[in-house]
């Protein structure tokens, strides 16, 4: 029942020299697909062209022609296909960034139906599909089951952290589930999009471990945001407070790194009227799946059963919605310091 | 409301040479009571006794005869006091390190009662109380208020992080609470038994720091703790869970430095039977200072609530009484992992 | 510390006949005030217009001068009040229904501004200032003060629960908190709106009654709705689950009254679309109000903290914004049953 | 996936004389078997001897030899069956009466294992086995379904509620889940045992319906304690706290029936140092079981998750533990009050 996998930490290697280890000597060309150029998908399918060689080919299908159209007059060596399936009939490697479960499931079944896509000329070699999906490791198990048995290919989970940010830097980090034999050849792909690529064990093992991941961040964003309510409230600076709890053992990525309070970190989403940064609906969806995926397992959450409710009734707050999830800060009653203040003039 | 002090992180001197500048040219001699010999009390005396020139005096004080013995026969010029008063009449440094409001209370009022201090002959300067011990604000404040309206001295808080460990390598972090004409005097005597004094603002702002660091880490550790099990569970590996959450944005001290399943980081409590480290009763003694004073500025402690039932849970549940606080991954349910029993045999 | 106040449950008396006990033979007329004609306070006024003879005098004042004018239109005997110091100059006894604690102050306030109301000619008793509004006690105790310092009269609360359905209907429950002496008095005039008057002990003692089990009242709502909610998703009968919950120890007012499946109850809110009832903001200040009080009594209000995050979630969903607070069941995912659609077809 | 069976309420019948209409005029005698003479299992084998004819037979077994011993001497035609399987072999219905899902399982195990009951003379039709522990569902429907494959047997879950005082007093509710076709049969037995039985539908419903009665049951308590804790901590009378409640919205059982504060009720478990009644511990059990069936339906129980830990924390107080679990109220630091102390004494 336990995976005995060990942790694979890799760097990506900055060139592309040994890039095709992993290909047959018979094969001048790699093929590539795209399904899913939004916030995170285009950005990431940018880096992936600019990154290739120009004789690779990169097929892309998105729900939005406008977005298609833009992304084959800003790159070259791209063809728009018109569905899915052609994405599929033209690539060796097919990477998937959708939003929701039901997007993921819709897209397999059009391009695992039949005829097989086995008889297609121009991939030679075992297709990978590469979902980079944060979805529940459930229905990722369903795909990945549907892809394995129809015999078309292999199908792994690659969910990713880094945000929108992260994704147009090309310094995103992959969390990947996938059986020992395919980690090179899916690191090598990701490597071109991403800074660091983690390998957590057999497939649904990427999404398990960003859901734990995002499920111990969802809890520390609120303990920070109480902590530091209480501390400004009872007359704390809260740089002052900040600094001594990042040297100590309340030191968290909230903490440090997207302090809720105005001023504290500058650049900070909080700094920034709580604009940008990592969504309060964004969090709520992962906390939620890590729930139910903690559920099937027979485990009740604790703090998170109580979290969930506190960001849906952030996010149901006209002042509050649509903000960088810090602003928890604001849903308990936090405020400005005069310090602060001063600070930001 | 707010104060403005701005934060001042101070690194211990190392030599002593600048001692005394706090000092009239008129005295020869520094005098030190010590009140609170137990767990950390001890070792702290200890570094102070070495640190501190041997012409200088200390006066010793604790309820257990015992242990008042042991410590003379270890050290040389050291006086055991019969009373507490006795100590206030003879140092013009005054460290108090005890458990309870109470206990601070009680000492406090035999120190100060008539006829007044002023008048004993050894000290000339201002007497300097330090109370290191970690009660709720406003037992301190009122201390304070009764020290300082007595006119015999200055109070300040100064409680510490580190634990017995800490205490005994003379590398304690003090959060002081003190105006800003007492720092530089405080700061020279904490730091012969710590390597940080941070200064967070007026008298209370010490424990204050404390409290809202220490309800933080409560809370982180609990997350961590249902991240990991949930992890677990999963099937994930737990040593390349941990490996990836503190590289992501679920990194916390607990996650790094305590994490919570056996195995993972080499001589942390959960390692050892979850023997050593920061027992759940001293965290939740903490977190329920917090929240008391989280209640008298209005706030509404919302994960602590829950985290304090939790927390009493484990501790009334004899076969994890006594424990390191990360033992709440018992409680939760986890389990060791076969890789990780591999690893420790 | 604790009131020795017995318990008084007096049913209204259904005639008018006895309801003079309490005024001196010099006095032919009886004159009252009515501040706040609002979805409570307009019914309630209309009442007591109602009941009271004829010859009695009723002042009216509201921020909404048409609403005073519909009242007047409707009803023999009123006169509108220019302002609330007109009120208070013409009334021995002074009614106020109002929403915020802040509203109640400032009304107070400017009824006790100087010159004193004891020179006013048409009112020799002393008058009596009835809060009905649901305020916090703390609040109440100092708009008490202010009336009993001034000594231009007494002050007593009695907040009521029945909603705009009893309030229509003349079947409100008081709580009220007042000296015995005034009891008698405040029960007579209440009587006119309500059938049940409950004496709880010295001023604040009603608010403290209602906040106690509004408090009570949140959370066996949302158990009920949680259990009602297991029980059909389990694949039971819903009405056939609440008919023996009703029998069992599971028994509440959420689960006899005011069940929140659809078609278990005919008429509930929950039947209705869940419209009408007791709405979840209203809920949510009570819950709110009770919390804040407990805080000052130093009490961790523990189930409540989670609970309020709830229904502040529910009221920040758009769909379920407004609604009777057993819409809490839709949050929860609650659906309909066949039998039951069965039934309101 | 909804039950469509209507609710049944049945009294149980008074006589006994139309008590065998579900027999073959060939059979002039009944055989019986009970397993499990605990606590529960006792006083209910007891009024089921007194209830059936003398001519009737009763097969009984226990772990605990004496017990049986005891029990054939305080009764007459009772036989004490050597292990389980005798039990089976000589009775047309068998009651079990057991504390956990393993006993449950472990005695049908034995019970069905071949050779088949089907072939043993005494017993001509069809055998019940009728299952009174409180168990999860899900091990339920695997005994019954093991059962009716076996073909040796009808299965069905009965829990029933009222404590060893009911069911010394043959007043306990029985909540059956059965198919239609054996409720008469079910009914009349379980009868003689109890004074309601109520069909909540198809096998397990009866278990299910069992745990969200007590699901809202150990929230409502919890809720209770809070309330009338606030009310006695806010210098409320709390007895005419209590009557106010239970004739308004915050009445519920633990207000009414078993009040937490001393002396409000007379008898209660709380006015007799919180003896007798229903233990904390059996209430956390039960508030699990409903947990963990809420989970299998993907329900995230709310307020249950932080109760649990609550009544962990409670159990684990050595001065609390083995209590009736209205001893809620001293966790939360709930005190009598002189008037209180006044009534018992």
């Amino acid at each position: 029942m336990r995976t005995t996998a060990a942790s694979v930490l890799r760097r990506a290697a900055t060139g592309t020299t040994s890039r095709r280890t992993f290909t047959t000597q018979s094969r001048l060309q790699a093929t590539y697909g795209f399904i899913g150029l939004g916030r995170m998908g285009y950005p990431m399918a940018k880096n992936l062209r600019t990154k290739i060689p120009e004789s690779d080919k990169l097929y892309i299908h998105d729900v939005n022609p406008a977005i298609l159209e833009q992304f084959a007059k800003e790159h070259k060596g791209v063809t728009i296909a018109k569905h899915v399936r052609e994405v599929a009939e033209n690539s060796d490697t097919v990477l998937t960034v959708l939003p929701e479960p039901h997007h993921v499931q819709n897209v397999f079944q059009q391009m695992l139906k039949p005829p097989t896509l086995l008889s297609d000329a121009p991939v030679t070699s075992e297709r990978l599909f590469i979902d980079c999906s944060t979805i529940d490791p459930r229905s990722s198990k369903e795909v990945a089951n549907a892809t394995h048995s129809s015999g078309q290919g292999k199908f792994i989970d690659a969910p990713m952290s880094g945000g929108v940010v992260g994704a147009s830097a090309g310094k995103l980090t992959f969390m990947i589930g996938a059986p020992q034999e395919l980690v090179d050849r899916a690191t090598e792909v990701l490597s071109m999009m991403g800074k660091r690529v983690v390998h957590l064990g057999p497939q649904t093992s990427g999404l398990k471990g960003k859901l734990a991941n995002n499920y111990l961040l969802a809890l520390n964003n609120i303990a920070t945001c109480e902590a530091m309510n209480m501390g400004v409230k009872w007359g704390l600076d809260a740089k002052a407070l900040a600094d001594m709890i990042n040297t100590a053992t309340g030191k968290c990525w909230p903490s440090e790194v997207n302090n809720p309070v105005p001023g504290v970190i500058e650049g900070s989403p909080a700094s920034k009227g709580y604009e940008g940064g990592f969504g309060t609906a964004l969090m709520l969806k992962d906390l939620k799946l890590a729930m139910q995926a903690a559920m099937e397992a027979e485990i009740i959450p604790r703090l998170g059963t109580q979290a969930a409710d506190l960001y849906k009734a952030v996010e149901g707050d006209e002042s509050l919605k649509g903000k960088d999830f810090s602003v928890v800060y604001r849903y308990l009653g936090g405020q400005d310091t005069d310090k602060l203040e001063g600070i930001k003039a």
